[in-house]
């Protein structure tokens, strides 16, 4: 189980959903930088459970406790190691997983290839893994900003309801529970999960994330592509069943004189490769979509297989999302800072 | 610049579009495995330029010829050295672009980020680079076949002409110039592409791979996921904007109760999720779906930049594929067969 | 800093001397391993502070606590976090290092490369580093020795004084405060060690580890040779200034007659490669001796450098070891069985 | 096999002894620095058979032919591709081997590891994999000399011949056959290995590596410390059994206080450390020393084994080296280069 991420700027994930505690160790993060518990707070509160009506009740502070890699406010160079322990268990619901394969989750094949399995929450296939990746990016989102590097994401589709190109309103985001860019579609979006989770279904969506300000020549043009390494961060979120830079799939249907970006001595004249070219950003807006399943948890009776290979059937009872995209956006634009972050310190090795 | 791909089997390709030679050291290949030219040949010939009249002219043969690491006929553990001369070159239509970037390729990115471009043929940056991977993924394919595992894929949609599920026939794949799954929807694809020639325009499309007998228990489930690795590798082909596992983008309007892949005694009862679960193979068929950009160099006067700063127009002469579909089809292959590969061994170390 | 070693069975270790705590993060541990934090109790026993007369009076319980990957007992695949506490900490001895580079230690280096330095207790650069190491190898032990693999060291040399080769007893190491494979011997050098001790001075010796029963076939033969591996794994021991396997810096003297190890029907006729030929192991004993030098911190005057540029005196005053051996011992072992360790797995992928 | 060395700067080596060529990839080298393949041949010319009479026979030229990565005289910043085409081959002495283990080499545990083995002049295991290093090293050396760093070996020791530190004459070195630093014992080291030649036997020694200006501030301290680096560098040096920092074994019969360097205004006043503290460069001489086993190969009759398991005698006819050491000087300086250039570039990334 490959728990680390990155290069130079690397991280280590620990921990299970319903275990002692989980964490993150960021390794190779450059000394002298301020650092506090409040930096990687802020982050961690947006991605906790228990924030909205549209998210889980599951009721986690989610602390940050910094236990090593700073030293009188600044980081040394040394290792961070990142505590948040784990509060608000209840594993009482997940007695009956233990025989029983929740569909659409990860309970099949750990069984598969570990023969073993922490059924509690989840375990190591909780989403709650993702409280190490925002708590690392957060470092990470410090150092950007300092080269002027902002990343910033939202729900752009929630089901059928898909956030137009001249709808998108960034300031918007933050203010309302699903993060759209659009307080008009926002309202639709809630309406549509709240609805959903009244039925105990769930819905999926797209997360679309932009980072601005990211100068040319970060990503290694063969197989470390910018656009690649993003490809595998996002794709390693749960979730998430699809990826696209900038136009996406919809180049399928494009000719090359309308995908191509013409130059000027004003600089490109349009963004359709998303910021990336040949693997390597341009200095364009580097633009991200990704495709988030519905929730697997649902309220709703539905075919299984017991670990005793017979005919089963399920419902899953507990605490859930109905939709994941609200949630999902600070982890996506966790994992784009992570692999422009590390791109940035490779990039400077070469200068 | 990392050329090199995968963990426990590695591959390291090298070499420029108009270079003496292009190459890959394939190393962490299990011993005793029979090789030959022939059958790095065999996936050569499928990528090679020059095979119908919906590829470009360029007419390489593409010899591959192995420099190391197989013994009577037979590979022995060291790494395997692959070497394939280039022979039908001609750098003069590249005069040009000395100066001038070409809208759509690496040529401004690469100068952002070396400070230097060797400009014949797109050097580097040229998809002349793949003829490694392949050559790579031949030898990979052979021991894949051995487990049972084969891969397929086929051009699914080329602009707006889109073979349906219904369609699928994977018999008809090799038997038309476009690699589609579908006789008639080949013909149609093939006129489009002769009439965006003629234009001298290009046109995208979508690539689908199926891997199928993969075993159960693949993939890392925090970082390295099958899927994620998947999307990395298939992402890091020049050509690609977007990539799908699954139902992929289609999830973004699914409920939770549709999907789910419910299971039974006799194993899934639906493959939504396309054969990962968790980031780790379920035993379905793993399904991936590829975005491909039209191709970048058209016949069309285009804006661009100057390397001293100056607006300028430039149209692109040369040899090119109208649309990369048809030639990308055993690239992708090669990607989703070298992370199989490699998981494969990873995966072995622990049973 | 790259705190992560491995390339399978893969530890990330973290902390400082005077910090919160100390640990470290195993990935790629197999499952359905029993384990329990007395299986790691009992090897950081060997190592903590304060176990005899001989070792540091820093009273540290070095208490270990799982916080992840172990569930009802046993592995589960996923990473397992350790985490120790640091109980008796005074950081008041160090004030006075703020400013001044105290000779042979890493000051003056993390200094240069860093331009911060955590102080207290030497931070980072401190051996309780290796406490996440030895944990970490506690639980490669329990699975070596599933395959019959013991790993056993012992001080071989303090000063001048030597363990001669008919002098090893293996059954006495654990039985004298020094660890020495000699019960007279473990006298001499324990008085020696002593004495220095008495006048603020300290001692280099020599550690020897055997690990035997290692099947033959482990270890890559080019760059990651079972040797090699072993040779960075021990060099990245703080205080090792030399590292030998088999006859060592004796074959500088030796003819190729008599260093070559004949074979029979029987095996080898005798072991002076060590039990690694070309990198790979022969299935014989596997021995490794390191160099340790005399602690850095002495009661002893002597010139240094301060932060500002400006000569000075200083004297270390604290808690140390008047000799590193006896403690060095489990550290030595822990890093030989890690190797051995990964290399099975990564041997394991290929059969 | 892991061919591959290096994290930023990285080498991929492949070739065996008689297959057609022998060859390297370097990956992640700066770009613009000018090359050529005389700058590499310059390294090669010192590592090539047949050089001296101390030398084996064998008569390469050991021609390099840059294949890719370099435009206009200039490296890229793409993969730089090095062949050697194998020339002086005579397979025939080898016929024998098929079948019988030659005691010394890696014959017994390359069958034991791999099943299947080129038995033609030593295949993979031969120190003819070595051009590679030393090739993509003259690139690293061209690099390092524009840092000012140099790198210079030379044989400190045959069998019980011995230059002592007042002996040591850099100047002389390259204008003896042995590559000793003292005329004197150059003489008496040359006498020693003509008179084992002559017996069919074979000598080992010492090789001595310094480099001189290589910056504070290098190296990662907790596993990737400069010293661990440089350890498993050289010990992955097929012949090589002991590798020393600094003071080395001598440390053993130190007491701090003679084993401390101090430091003053005018900087360190010893440097028993060998210009590493705590695995991090402290700006001083980094000094290496490697013990180089004497030739396996002997001309002499010995016990063996052959593959069918039955006891069996052998003599080793071809052409060798009956020391090491000459040639070994240059590929010392070449691992010790390669791990320097890595970590210089690894530095930059974080200033």
């Amino acid at each position: 189980m490959t728990s680390t991420f990155g290069n130079l700027f690397r991280l280590t994930t620990w921990g299970e959903s319903h275990g002692k505690a989980v964490g993150v160790v960021v390794d190779g993060c450059p000394p002298n930088i301020e650092l506090s518990e409040k930096d990687i707070q802020k982050e961690l509160d947006r991605r906790r459970p228990g924030q909205s009506s549209v998210t889980t009740p599951r009721n986690e502070p989610d602390r940050a406790e910094i236990m090593s890699g700073v030293f009188e406010g600044r980081t040394t160079g040394a290792p961070i190691s990142i505590m948040v322990m784990n509060e608000d268990i209840d594993s009482s619901k997940y007695e009956k997983f233990k025989e029983l394969y929740r569909p659409g989750h990860a309970d099949y094949t750990y069984e598969k290839k570990y023969g073993i399995r922490d059924w509690r929450g989840g375990g190591r296939s909780s989403a709650r893994e993702q409280v190490g990746r925002v708590a690392a990016a957060a470092i990470a989102r410090k150092i950007l900003e300092k080269h002027g590097i902002s990343i910033t994401g939202f729900t752009r589709q929630v089901g059928k309801i898909r956030i137009e190109e001249n709808e998108i309103d960034y300031g918007e985001i933050e203010k309302n529970p699903v993060r759209a860019a659009s307080s008009k579609k926002a309202g639709e979006m809630e309406k549509l999960i709240l609805q959903l989770k009244a039925e105990g279904d769930s819905i999926g969506g797209v997360v679309e994330v932009t980072a601005k300000n990211v100068p040319a020549g970060l990503g290694e043009p063969t197989f470390d592509k910018l656009s690649a390494d993003i490809a595998k961060a996002v794709m390693s979120i749960g979730a998430v069943k699809g990826i696209e830079i900038g136009d996406g799939f919809r180049v399928a249907e494009m000719k090359g004189s309308e995908s191509n970006d013409e130059l000027s001595e004003r600089g490109f004249l349009s963004n359709h490769a998303g910021g990336v070219l040949g693997g390597i950003s341009s200095g364009q807006e580097i633009i991200v979509r990704a495709a988030i399943k519905p929730t697997s948890s649902i309220r709703k009776e539905q075919k299984t297989l017991s670990r005793s290979g017979r005919d089963a059937k399920l419902m899953v009872e507990g605490r859930f999302d109905p939709c994941l995209c609200p949630r999902a956006v600070p982890v996506v634009e966790a994992m784009v800072a992570l692999v422009i972050m590390d791109h940035l310190l490779r990039q400077k090795a070469y200068e």
